[in-house]
């Protein structure tokens, strides 16, 4: 029986083991495994022992590997077959509670509870964040072996502790083990839904070159009064190099900037259109009305797949209260560029110092400081593995998935590219009214439902 | 015998009496009257005796006024004849010290020295700022007073203890006895001669207006990960109005900034350019070589007869170390303008926050500071008692005198124009190696005795 074959009996399976579902959840959402407070080490060893110990239950070759920090779970496990050999990665440590009297009930005593809109959900600390969205995953492979007596393919899983501070051990665990966890491609359930009734499937995350500027004239303040009108201002000077890094249209200015910017395909352009993710929505709760980005660019393009330049900050001369007469020996700005596609961090960053240096006037030198770079990571819209998910993910929530790219990185996805080699398919089930990170988080009951059925249909497609 | 008729008597007995004179000044430079410190409060009181003393000496009817700070030294005297009445203001305190050990000999104990180049010296703390040029006036007066029996015109001195810590009670005194100070002109000897060889008359102080600009998008600082590209960047906006208030000629861009500035007459513009003002001679010792600005006018009007707009500060967004990828909610900056001739501060002002307003785009708003505005002062080249004082400096340092601006304001200058009504011809006879605030101030022998040589002709010259 292959898995495919297996799927309609496993569903069966999962619905029927709803309940007992939601108990383990329960169980490892009881664990305070808050893991940037180091008074919570050993609840956080206890969530790795009790993952460990599930994987176990499933069938897995589990072991709860040592790093400087939390430990990490990891499992192995397959189908005795040739095929895919999967990753897949998560966290079981979470954010801590503070502040404690915003929350309804005790963050970590679960419950499920009514929305008045008819919602079921699942409240603590973790419903969603990663606890829930882990167990999705581990359901689909418990219902799986149950079924058929073995998982639908290989799988290695990787549950790290330090997440939520970081991740500061995970990144030398994975280049130290780089040939173990060096696998097909990398599945991570940590993101979040469209909407309630829209799946998606994150396929980019944008890159970042930081930069500081720092322009020094005179050797030393001056007063305004007496060099006024004959001294070079920094101020001035970043000024006008700040002011030109965007045109008219919003686009930056910087030389070969655009350089390997793809606009993206009319399929994908189509179907973000038809999200039709207004300002309103997105910037309403921030105080904002209007989009500020390239022109002839849908807002849903400018948050996630189109680059940007930001000012991040500037300091120079007199800032405190009333009035002081100086011109300023020097002014320094922060800049970063977020990137997508193949835009090239290293020509970005000579290409913007370049443009620094082609505006200095006379009498004012510049110092470059660099503060990180990274390529933006971007799934090939025709890669196998994600059209399969895709379809599976469509299947099961009635409504064709969405390709969506993220604003910002996440790091690990970064490493296993870069270190590994690795594409990454990145689903999850949250949405935009989760809580989290903040008190009464929750998940809703179809998120962890269907998320659970989502995953043993996007295993069956991966089998084939 | 009018005071014309009896200068060459009066130049006698300056020259006669150097000694002497040079004692009386020695004498009031022993006193450590440090107005800024507290501790030296007795030696301000008697600093102020001790003028007020040598004062009743030459003859005026004087009086030590107490302020809520140090005492003003106010005393009148006269040839018992119409023709003008002059104010002379001047100041008997001194700055702090400090470095004590970079001095070669302690400050209070005055003493004459020689240069490498031949000139002799008076060194010590006030040799020049302002006991040593007060000195000159006053010694001035004396001589006229042995020589024809009554000083050369009517005479109201004002001679201060808080120049060297702002003033700050002085304003009040001039408002609180404006009737009594409300003369024909005043005389200030606070300044300095071009070089050596030339003597100088300051006609120009430049005025002011300073602003701050604090510029707010969205409500709270955002991730540029997740809204970079769609919220609008304070700092953004910030250097855009920034970069636009100067044109590509060096020009202040907003709009009405010019009008009130005249060109200076061409006679004036000659004498000036005579002067050869380098940007070497001018830039080089703080690190620059070339006037940044407005084109078309030599470095010298740049920096005291053309108007300014500098920043004076910005902040905004993270300025730390390392990177930290923000847009701020909030930006600002401080901006002053010098202002000449009759430029408006209010109308300035104005047109300023009308010139930022204009370049808001959506999702921004402004708040504004005021933090400060002054006209400019400017003397007419065409005031008959400058004619006359140009006149008889000329003719004691055998070479014309220059009429000079200067760049920054003299706040009691201002008030006296403001309040009283009154203008200021400044006359002194500083050099630009007189260390005047640090240690080993000195003041040349000339200066005082030429100095001294050139009040009794300007009085002369006035009182005809």
């Amino acid at each position: 029986m292959t898995p495919a074959q297996a799927l309609p009996a496993v569903l069966d399976r999962i619905d029927a083991d709803l309940d007992r579902s939601l108990e383990r959840l329960f169980e490892l959402m009881r664990i305070q495994s808050i893991s940037t407070d180091p008074a919570f080490a050993a609840q956080c060893r206890a969530a790795a022992d009790f993952v460990a110990g599930d994987l176990r239950d499933i069938g897995f070759d589990t072991a709860v590997r040592p790093t400087a920090g939390h430990p990490v779970v990891v499992g192995t496990g397959g189908n005795g077959a040739s095929g895919p050999h999967v990753l897949f990665y998560g966290h079981y440590d979470v954010q801590p509670v503070d502040p404690l009297d915003q929350w309804e009930t005790p963050p970590f005593a679960p419950r499920i509870a009514d929305l008045p809109d008819g919602r079921k959900i699942i409240v603590g600390r973790g419903a969603c964040d990663d606890k829930g969205q882990v167990m999705t995953f581990l359901e689909a492979c418990r219902a799986f072996k149950a079924v058929t007596g073995s998982l639908p393919l290989n799988i290695t899983t990787m549950i790290e502790g330090e997440e939520e501070c970081g991740s500061r051990h995970l990144f030398d665990f994975v280049k130290d083990n780089a040939a173990e966890f060096r696998l097909d491609f990398a599945l991570v359930c940590d993101t979040s839904m469209w909407d309630r009734a829209t799946p998606a499937i994150t396929t980019s995350l944008r890159g970042l070159v930081y930069d500081e500027v720092k322009l020094t004239c005179a050797d030393r303040d001056l007063h305004s009064g007496l060099f006024g009108g004959a001294a070079q201002n920094p101020l001035r000077v970043l000024a006008k190099v700040l002011a030109a890094l965007h045109d008219a249209q919003g686009r930056v200015t910087v030389p070969g900037f655009y350089d390997g910017v793809r606009e993206l395909p009319a399929d994908v352009k189509s179907d973000l259109a038809g999200l039709n993710l207004t300002a309103e929505e997105f910037l309403g709760g921030v105080g904002l009305k209007v989009p500020a980005g390239e022109q002839g660019h849908m807002l849903i393009e400018q948050i996630a797949t189109r680059p940007t330049a930001e000012i991040n900050g500037i300091i120079g001369g007199y800032t405190g209260h009333g009035a002081k007469t100086v011109i300023p020996s020097q002014a320094m700005a922060k800049v970063s560029f977020r990137l997508v596609g193949a835009q090239d961090p290293q020509k970005i960053r000579d290409a913007f110092r370049a443009f620094v240096r082609d505006r200095l006037p006379p009498d004012c030198t510049v110092e470059f400081g660099d503060f990180g770079s990274a390529p933006a990571i971007e799934l090939p819209f025709d890669n196998p593995a994600l059209v399969k998910t895709r379809a599976a993910l469509s299947a099961e929530w009635g409504k064709k998935a969405v390709m969506v790219g993220e604003g910002g990185s996440i790091p690990i996805v970064g490493d296993f590219k870069r270190v590994l080699g690795m594409d990454t398919i990145m689903v999850g089930f949250a949405l935009d009214d989760d809580r989290v990170h903040s008190p009464n988080e929750k998940y809703d009951l179809a998120s962890f439902h269907k998320g659970t059925r989502s995953w043993a249909r996007i295993l069956a497609a991966l089998a084939e």
